[in-house]
């Protein structure tokens, strides 16, 4: 018996994905069926829309829609279908008006749309910057960065920057640490002075092999002893050096970037 | 008079942002302070949030809070301040668990953590991936793609492939075309029997000319003629291979994402 959920927004229908998936993870115990239907921004696909749901309402689980359409017209259309309808606008919009004391300005599509063009602009230029320095690739206006990630191979530093820099518009970008640095208990030399710029992720031992075991089965690079060794070391390397650390290894990226954030104060 | 504005969470402070960023940006006149505070999960983090929240209230206009705290100890303090409180949990909850004949589970942090282990894994495998392909650098197992974003360079295929993947877990890619292509009509050699993964972008001449102009000023390369010349050749390309394309001069890499994902159908 699983049951229909639909995302449904005259824009991208993230707000109401992020809404509706955050209630849902509260009922583990049901399978849900979600569908996300961007841009039902007309009364023809609000009608096709509930005729759907109807149809569907009328063979199995009664469907449940989140809805952050803004369109009074298509709302009042997608309102009268048989599923369990959440609107976030008629829920919250009044009272915020009535505390700020003015009327919503009833425009779609703002949420996720090139509204702010220079915060936008800020996340793509950042997303070009963490993809030149990837890695340590390049040490070109390296100073540029607000956050240098550092751990050793397969901790999570390439998506925890990317998402860093494309959800957050945040120049971040991530510098290996390697066997040489972990012996000689120092930071790699394009680091030297930016030591307060760094953070520092470590991982499960257990963890670290199976991942690595992923890329390169068998490998010394791979093995639980070498594991160990480099996040015992590294974790000596960032304390000696005063480099804030997290352990990834049951983190979301989400999650460590939010932890990134709050610990380097990062401005977004 | 800028109003303070502030995300609570017991997890990641993601959902609660999203939702009440959609709900301010319907206030466009309004200056708002904003300001994440996640990981409040603790009885004395809720009062310091309070104390902090209550001071603000004595010196300026009156604070807003959207929360989406799960724990009810927490909850229950964060609403004893004197700001306007939103609380995503109390508001919809009970209205799912009626729906649903079943208690919510109370369990924090679960929208962005590492709950569903698989789809977690998926993600980080489709930026590996990626990462691996971005703008055609290799075409190891380019038949894993679900879509290859094609394009003129800088029309946005980048941040759409790394959003693609991140965000939805969508193996994605991405492959310039050159001039050569564009004189014989031809798809790069490289994709050829792919045609009906590709999906393509164009822009704006003038838009395109302004991305190129900040990469490479006074280049034939930025000028508005062969902007003009890429853009107009690359549509002829795509509609003679029936790929179908989108412009992506006024469009956000969430509202691209969201028109890939439609039109090709793809499984998240």
């Amino acid at each position: 018996m699983t049951r229909p959920v639909f995302f449904v927004s005259d824009g991208t229908g993230i707000t109401a994905e992020t809404l509706g998936t955050t209630l849902l993870t509260q009922f583990d115990s049901v399978e849900f069926k979600k569908t996300t239907l961007p841009f039902i921004n007309t009364v023809d696909k609000a009608r096709s829309t509930v005729e759907y749901i109807d149809f569907l309402a009328k063979t199995g689980p009664r469907p449940m829609v989140f809805s952050t359409t803004v369109n009074e017209e298509v709302r009042a259309i997608l309102r009268t279908s048989s599923a369990l309808f959440t609107d976030l606008f008629d829920t919250y919009i009044h009272a915020i008006e009535n505390e700020l004391g003015q009327e919503s300005s009833h425009a779609s599509g703002q949420a996720h749309g090139l509204r702010d063009r220079r915060r936008y602009d800020a996340r793509i230029a950042a997303m070009n910057f963490a993809m030149e320095h990837d890695d340590g690739q390049s040490t070109r206006d390296l100073a540029k960065a607000q956050v240098i990630l550092v751990a050793p191979s397969r901790c999570g530093k390439t998506p925890t920057m990317l998402y860093l820099a494309l959800q957050h518009g945040i120049f971040a970008t991530n510098f290996p640490i390697t066997e040489d640095d972990l012996e000689q208990q120092k930071l790699p030399k394009s680091l030297e002075g930016l030591a307060d710029r760094c953070f520092g992720f470590t991982s499960d031992p257990e963890r670290l092999h199976q991942v690595r075991t992923e890329r390169r089965p068998g490998s010394k690079y791979a093995s639980l002893a070498q594991c160990s060794y480099e996040l015992r070391e590294a974790e000596r390397l960032y304390q000696r050096h005063n480099i804030p650390y997290v352990s990834t290894a049951t983190r979301s990226i989400e999650e460590i970037a939010a932890v990134v954030i709050q610990e380097k104060q990062l401005e977004r």
